[in-house]
């Protein structure tokens, strides 16, 4: 390789406009909510969106009463009928979808979300971290954490809670993901201080600088059954400040950043010794991070 | 044990009062930086801390030029005159200690935090992520990530640049830490958003919530040999919200804050199905997180 070559290797560019729907979930009126999604990923489309980010459980709504009501809801992912549409419309617009489904296989239900290119089916995650009642309807995820290579670049999912927990990101980034897309429904936590940034943005701020990779978030808004969620969907570069976002609380919405899905790999390197990924001390660590057997009594 | 005995079990508090001494080394002069580290250990006792955090290096200062500099001014731990006369203090005033020090271990180096209580010296800390130009004078610390059982609670440590790395906090928390204190030299870093919270900040905050734990971080002030430091100390609490700071960019200050440590242990449950520790997916996490058989190819 010339030095002509490394030098436009270095320079060269991967720019993708990343779009993240913050919208009105009805509890179990799919029809409505399939009709919301397609007309957002039509507007986002329009601003030129490629990569469109949809709320968790974004077709059936978040606060169920029962685990029958799920199961009515839950469709096979891609088969079922939501899937199905999501495809016509990413085919339709090119575009590549990353969007919050009840899913349902055989008698399980998982917190879903399906990854829909213009060519069809990418990949499913499932919720890893399943937040209070989730509990008593949904299985624990048990696809770990993909990262699906695409045409746009790698893309890791994590949903809500998921975020909550360091190891996330950080194994999204260890497998290679450019931007974790995050479909989520916060709902008010714990501690949270009124008039402070969502903690959710600081999680994710905190995950994007310490391993240098886009996040993507989008939020629901609204009141379900009593439960309020928090909007502030927001998108943050691979330094970790918000690059489009937190959105507002209240109010659907499209936010929209054009980002370099490049700059996550390459700007790694910190200084002559530093690169944030490689400084890790798995010599240190191997004991206990990932052990099953680490003491439960904290 | 009677519900009345459980209820007092859940309601006891353990009180700390908490300094972080924000100072302003000056580069080889080990008299001076022992005196002001001193009158600002006694302005803080004063005021009824027990607890105090000093800056990282805060005995010689941080830009070395050489090998042969940082050599003269390290010192053994705890039996070098610095840590001597810390103790002595530590033991005049009734509080407990963490300093950042040079630590010489025979012709070994590190950038070391000392422990040190009324009654002794408790135990050492070795920076284990070192930052830049320190790769050229420090080893990387071997001690892994202890966490020290005190009369005030459990504490452990972190220097500056290992909280970029979310295992830190992660791996404190696993092992029982009620508090990580961390004797810090913040520099600017890439990326930084001129106006916005340091990102510095924004990573304390997200380890202090993710794993309830309260984290008091010390910086220093000062431009020394052209580098400038960031200042904004800042103590916060196990709910990942500031309880004291950020305190300024440039002058020297104490922050002090009260804090229930017992409030760490207290406040993992957030509901009746999610303790933010015990939620971990080990059964997930275990295939890369502490291998060090990763792919290094990010």
């Amino acid at each position: 390789m010339t030095d002509q070559s490394l030098s436009e290797a270095t320079t060269m560019t991967n720019k993708v406009k990343v779009a993240c729907v913050q919208m009105h979930p009805r509890i179990g009126d799919k029809a409505a909510n399939l009709a919301n999604s397609i007309a957002s990923i039509e507007r986002a489309a329009k601003a030129g969106a490629q990569l469109v980010v949809l709320p968790e459980l974004a077709s059936t709504g978040y606060v169920f009463e029962s685990r029958e009501e799920v199961f009515s809801l839950a469709e096979e992912v891609p088969a079922g009928p939501t899937c199905q549409a999501w495809l016509q419309v990413a085919q339709r617009l090119g575009v590549t979808l990353v969007a919050g489904i009840a899913e349902r296989e055989g008698d399980s239900l998982y917190n879903a979300a399906v990854v829909i290119g213009p060519t069809g089916y990418i990949g499913t995650f499932r919720k890893v971290h399943l937040w209070n009642a989730e509990n008593l309807f949904f299985e624990p995820g048990n696809l770990g954490f993909p990262v699906f290579k695409t045409p746009l670049g790698r893309i890791g999912v994590a949903i809500c809670y998921d975020i909550w927990f360091p190891e996330t990101f950080r194994l999204a980034a260890l497998k290679g993901a450019d931007i974790v897309c995050v479909p989520t429904n916060w709902v008010p936590i714990p501690g949270q201080a009124p008039g402070r940034e969502a903690m959710a943005t600081v999680l994710a701020m905190a995950g994007a600088h310490c391993n240098s990779l886009f996040i993507a978030c989008a939020d629901r808004v609204g009141i379900e059954r009593g439960q309020p969620f928090e909007g502030q969907s927001v998108i943050v570069g691979c330094t970790g400040w918000p690059v489009a976002g937190p959105a507002s609380r209240d109010d659907e919405e499209i936010l929209l950043a054009e980002v370099d899905l490049g700059e996550a790999r390459r700007s790694r390197n910190w200084n002559a010794f530093n690169q944030v990924l490689r400084d890790r001390r798995t010599d240190v660590y191997d004991e206990m991070l990932g052990s099953k057997d680490a003491p439960g009594w904290y």
